[in-house]
């Protein structure tokens, strides 16, 4: 997908053709962190390498390793260290991570005790900092970016919930945040609910500020509705440079844009198909069985309904999680 | 999704809004068809009979209860019955189908006696026959759409992998095809390799023709890249008014567009989700781990390189078939 290179330098219009590529789209991989939303951050060395070796031999162009999330809300020992992302932690994996493939951690907003746990990147292998936020959250969003920044990090941010956020509030929050010093802002379907005519619509909103500010458009699918990957390249069509695919699907509840699709439908030539697959087949697959990620058919009913998917985990995670039409009942009785 | 029916009518410009529906939209469920080329049709009675009735009851048009099969080339015992829907199978289910969901058959081009096999319709509890042609059988597929049709059945026309069909003969077979006396003729993304942007663009050209002729144009998905009820709704918002969807996807190799999101999609108020995902859990999701479709990556990696996924299916059932990185490469290898 994508102009040539020098077709598309400057242009406003950034949709591709089908025989070239777009050298601006860079992919995230947050497979340990999303993924690890399912079992408290409890990876094992062995699986964060394997996902870290197959991303730089792949060409992804960041790997979010984890978050940092603050100890005191969770404690080490009940969450694994993906949670926390210590230094020793991520060298322990990338020593100093001697590739071209960048490295970075999620900061929830009101989660996360930024001040003290994000070091100076001078001192960090880490090289950018994600910070999430609800649209109620910005304020505190903005400091963290800014006390990112300031720490020498590149920042990008992720606007979550972004299908329940009203057009007069998304507004305001966009004029607010594409005004930070981060280098791109996250479109987030946290509850799978959006549909291609949405995500258009709303990628042409967030691109109008990307190209007031010289920032860039990112997109973060769930695949709640099996539309995870669909949106993705809608939103790239749209202009959206950034953007996300786990391992497998490999992500809380539903799960995200499979890796293993969007490489394969990206066309510059560095991406590389054959790694991935193959960490899939020995080091996630073998997950499925025991951590049960993808778009099963409660998912399917919270996305229709645009709600967070919390009420459909908890419902398979229960005694009577295969009774599907009692969770369907549940859903419309609550409406 | 859809106009007012008042604003509709009419109009060449077939879009929808958010809060109506277009009451043209006909969806057929060809899951006993489609999913039965996993176990040969051998069906029991109360799994048809339990689709059947959940059509019924969720407002589907059409349910496509199976193929009419040559039985010189598939023997009956070798192959259930609704490899070839003789009368008094498809009454022993739907008696007189005294409801207002019609009844439709698929008639394979030259795997079918269909001078022989195929009854007038008065003497038929089917309502329709849907003609599946590849491009190069079109002659053959003329002739069995005109047959049906002097017997009295409404006739549907499938043109099968449209992904691998150059656009000249594309334009001389739409020209041909939309002139016999079919109601509709669909997009059949046999591979399951068509992103969206190639969905709007054959939904146009085939709009063209079906608005020169007065039909319609329907879709008909796989999912290998879990991009099937994606690609419908692409296919719906540029006016295809005659969709495809199956129960919990069920279909050969990855499957199709799965009923349960179609129907959560759209807003008609005849169509009914529950007894849908009520089927879905009784009927159907037991069948899984017995047959054993979804996207799974080989089909993901067919789809990629728009080929048939019949090496894919033959890997999967192999000895070998956990062993996706080694289909990756003899795929490459045939390249």
């Amino acid at each position: 997908m994508g102009k040539r290179p020098d077709e598309h330098e400057g242009t406003p219009e950034k949709r591709g053709d089908w025989v070239t590529y777009r050298p601006q789209i860079k992919v995230l991989d947050p497979t340990v962190r999303d993924g690890g939303l399912m079992n408290n951050h409890k990876f094992d060395d062995d699986f964060v390498r394997a996902v870290y070796e197959a991303d730089v031999v792949a060409g992804i162009d960041y790997m979010e390793i984890g978050y940092k999330g603050a100890k005191k809300q969770y404690p080490p020992g009940e969450y694994g260290p993906w949670k926390h992302c210590d230094e020793d932690d991520i060298r322990r994996i990338v020593g100093e991570n001697p590739t071209g493939m960048k490295l970075s951690v999620m900061a929830d907003a009101e989660r996360c005790d930024y001040k003290e746990d994000i070091i100076p990147c001078s001192e960090s292998v880490l090289d950018a900092v994600r910070v999430a936020t609800y649209v109620h959250q910005i304020p505190v969003a903005v400091d963290m970016v800014l006390d990112a920044h300031e720490k020498g990090y590149e920042v990008l941010l992720q606007l979550m919930a972004v299908s329940a956020i009203r057009d007069e509030e998304l507004d305001l929050a966009l004029d607010v945040i594409f005004d930070t010093p981060v280098s791109a802002v996250y479109i987030v379907d946290s509850f799978g609910s959006l549909y291609s005519e949405q995500v258009r619509s709303l990628t042409k909103k967030f691109m109008a500020h990307a190209e007031r500010t010289g920032k860039e458009v990112g997109f973060h699918g769930h695949n709640n509705q099996q539309l995870a990957y669909a949106n993705t390249i809608e939103a790239i069509i749209l202009g959206a440079n950034r953007v996300d695919g786990t391992m497998y699907g490999m992500g809380r509840g539903a799960g995200n844009c499979p890796m293993e699709l969007l490489v394969g439908f990206l066309k510059n030539p560095k991406f590389r198909l054959r790694p991935i697959i193959e960490c899939i087949q020995k080091h996630v697959a073998p997950l499925r069985s025991e951590l049960n990620w993808g778009p099963e058919i409660p998912y399917n009913i919270t996305g229709q309904l645009n709600e967070h998917p919390r009420a459909a985990m908890k419902f398979l995670a229960g005694p009577n999680g295969q009774d599907w039409v009692a969770f369907y009942d549940e859903m419309l009785e609550e409406e």
